[in-house]
C-alpha cells in the first residue's frame, strides 16, 4: 500500500484494516467449500464510530471465525486518561474537566477450525491516537498488536512457519523487534493459575510510539503480509487430516484454555468488558463455539497431549 | 445437628459441612443408575489444611457435578486483611508485620445435569474466622453463602418449589432474611455486560455476623436441609424429559454465561485464582462439562427461550 507524508496517519491506517478485512476474508474462504463469512455493521449508540464484522460459523473448516474491523472516536473521561499516563508522559486532558478526544481503529481477528490437528489463530493491529480537546492537535498517539497460534497438538513445522514469517516481516526493519516481541507474546499470554502459555505465541506489542508513525504503519503492514503466508498452509495440510474422538476432546479441553485467558486475563476484554456502551458480542466473538472443561484432566506421559502442554509450560525458541 | 454453646464454632461448622457432603452425596447418587461420586483430597502445599472434592463426570443425570469441602488455616498477609476491613470494623493484624491468622471452611457444590429441562444448581456456605496471632483469640468472624437455580428453560413450579424451601428455611429464625438473601442474590448473579441475570436466583448472602454465631449456624443448617427437598424433586421430574438438539444447544449457550459469570464476575473465582497456592481444579470445578458460545445469538420472539431471557432480565417474585 502506499502511504503518505501527507494524510494523517488515522486515516491511513483505517484505509490498511478496511484492505487488509478484506484480503483476509477472501483468502480464507478458499478454505472453505461453501460456507462464507457474512457482514454485521455496527455503530456506537450514543458514541462516535462503528466497525464491520465479518463472521463464519459451522463451516467445513472453521467451526467460527471472525475479522473485525473497529473505526471509533470520542471523549475519552480523566480516569481513562489517568490510566493511560504511565506508558504515554506527554498525555493530559485539555477540556475543562480533563477529559480528552480519542480516537482508534484496528483489525481484530480470531479463528477457530473444525479438526483439532488445525490450530486457531488471533491476529490484531491497532492505532490509537489522543487529541487536545479544542485545537485536534495530535498530543499521543502508539500502536499495538500481534499474532499468535494455539494448536491443540503440536507440529512443529507449523510454529517454525508462523514465527519465521513474523521474524521475516520484522527483521525488514529491524532484528530488534522480532526478539523483543516474541518474549513479550509469551509473557502475555501466560495462563498464570494453569502455569501455561494459551498457545505457542508468535508477536504482541503495546504501546509502541518509538519510530516514526510512517514507518510502524509499514511494519504494522508487514506483520499483516506475513499472516496469511504464516498461516493458510497450515490449515490447508491439517483440516482434512483424520482424528480422533479422544483428539477432538483434547481440542474442547484447549479451548476452555483459550477460554480461560480471555476471560479472566485479557486486559482488551476485561477492559471492554467494563466499558459501558461497549459492544460484548464483538469482544466475545474471540471465544470458540465449543470448550470443555474436564476436572482435573492430566495427559498421559509421552502422549502427543503431554507434547504440547510440555512446550506451553516452557516456550521455544522456534527460529 | 446438636449444636452447643462449649465447642468453638469452627469445629461445629466443620462437623456440619462433613456430615452434609455425605448426606447430599448419598441423595444426589440416587438419581443416577450407575455413575458414583468420586472422592479427591488435596491438602494446602505450604499453608494449613486442605480439602475433599466428591467429583462426578458422565453420569446419566449428571454430566458434571462436585460437592467439595474445604477446611483451611494460616497467616493472612496485611494487604489481605486491609482488603476485609471495610466490612469488618473489628478485624486489625496483629503480627509484628500486621498479619493475622485465620480460619476458613465451607461446602461448595455445583450441579450440571446432562438434560436441558433439568437446571444446573450452586450452593456454597462458609465459615470465616480472624484470630489474633499470639493469644488465637477471635477477632472476628462471619457466615457466608447461599444457593441459586440456573436452569436453561423456565419451569415456574420447580423455581417456585426452590425459592419456596429456602424461604421457609429462613422464615424459621428471622422473616426478614429471605427477602434481603433473595435480593441480594439477584444482585450478585447479575451478568453486567449482558444485562441479565446467571440464573432464576435464590439466596446469598455474605459478611455475616449480625446474629449470635450459634443461631447463625442452625440458620445455616437449616438451609443446607432446605436445599434437597429444594432441588432433587425437579431433577427427578426433569431428567428423563424428551428434548432436541436445538434444546441441547441452546443450554449449552446458557452454560456459555455461566462461565461468563464465573470467569469475569464471581469474586470467589478471581480471588481464588489470583491467589497463590490455591488450588485451581477445585475453584474450576465449577463450570461445565460443555459450554458453547455463538455470535449474536438472539432467541425468536416468543419462544421457551425467550421466555427465560425475560425473567432473566427482569428478575421476578417467587413466592
Amino acid at each position: 500500500m502506499n502511504f503518505n507524508e501527507s494524510e494523517p496517519i488515522k486515516v491511513q491506517m483505517e484505509r490498511l484494516i478496511r484492505a487488509k478485512q478484506k484480503e483476509i476474508v477472501a483468502e480464507l474462504e478458499t478454505l472453505e467449500p461453501t460456507a462464507r463469512f457474512h457482514a454485521d455493521s455496527w455503530i456506537r449508540g450514543n458514541e462516535g464510530g462503528g466497525g464491520t464484522s465479518m463472521v463464519l460459523q459451522d463451516g467445513d473448516t472453521f467451526e467460527k471465525g471472525g475479522v473485525n474491523i473497529s473505526v471509533v472516536h470520542g471523549i475519552l473521561p480523566p480516569q481513562a486518561i489517568d490510566k493511560m499516563r504511565a506508558d504515554h508522559k506527554n498525555l493530559s486532558g485539555s477540556g475543562i474537566d480533563g477529559s480528552a478526544k480519542f480516537f482508534a481503529c484496528g483489525l481484530s481477528m480470531v479463528l477457530h477450525p473444525n479438526n483439532p490437528h488445525a490450530p486457531t489463530t488471533h491476529l490484531n493491529y491497532r492505532y490509537f491516537e489522543i487529541m487536545d480537546s479544542e485545537t485536534d492537535e495530535t498530543k499521543a498517539w502508539w500502536f499495538g498488536g500481534g499474532a499468535d497460534l494455539t494448536p491443540a497438538y503440536l507440529y512443529e513445522e507449523d510454529a517454525k512457519r508462523f514465527h519465521n514469517e513474523h521474524k521475516q516481516a520484522l527483521d525488514k526493519f529491524d532484528p530488534e523487534l522480532y526478539p523483543a516481541w516474541k518474549k513479550w507474546c509469551d509473557k502475555y499470554f501466560h495462563i498464570t493459575h494453569r502455569g501455561e502459555t494459551r498457545g505457542i505465541g508468535g508477536i504482541f506489542f503495546d504501546d509502541f510510539d518509538a519510530k516514526p508513525p510512517l514507518e510502524i504503519l509499514r511494519i504494522v503492514e508487514s506483520c499483516f503480509d506475513a499472516f496469511l503466508p504464516a498461516y493458510v498452509p497450515t490449515v490447508a495440510a491439517r483440516k482434512d487430516q483424520p482424528f480422533t474422538p479422544e483428539q477432538k476432546n483434547w481440542q474442547q479441553i484447549r479451548r476452555g484454555r483459550y477460554v480461560e485467558f480471555n476471560l479472566v486475563l485479557d486486559r482488551g476484554t476485561k477492559f471492554g468488558l467494563q466499558t459501558p456502551g461497549s459492544r460484548t458480542e464483538s469482544i466475545l466473538m474471540s471465544l470458540p463455539k465449543t470448550a470443555s472443561w474436564l476436572y482435573d484432566h492430566h495427559p498421559d506421559e509421552g502422549s502427543e497431549e503431554a507434547k504440547l502442554l510440555k512446550v506451553l509450560q516452557n516456550p521455544v525458541d522456534w527460529v
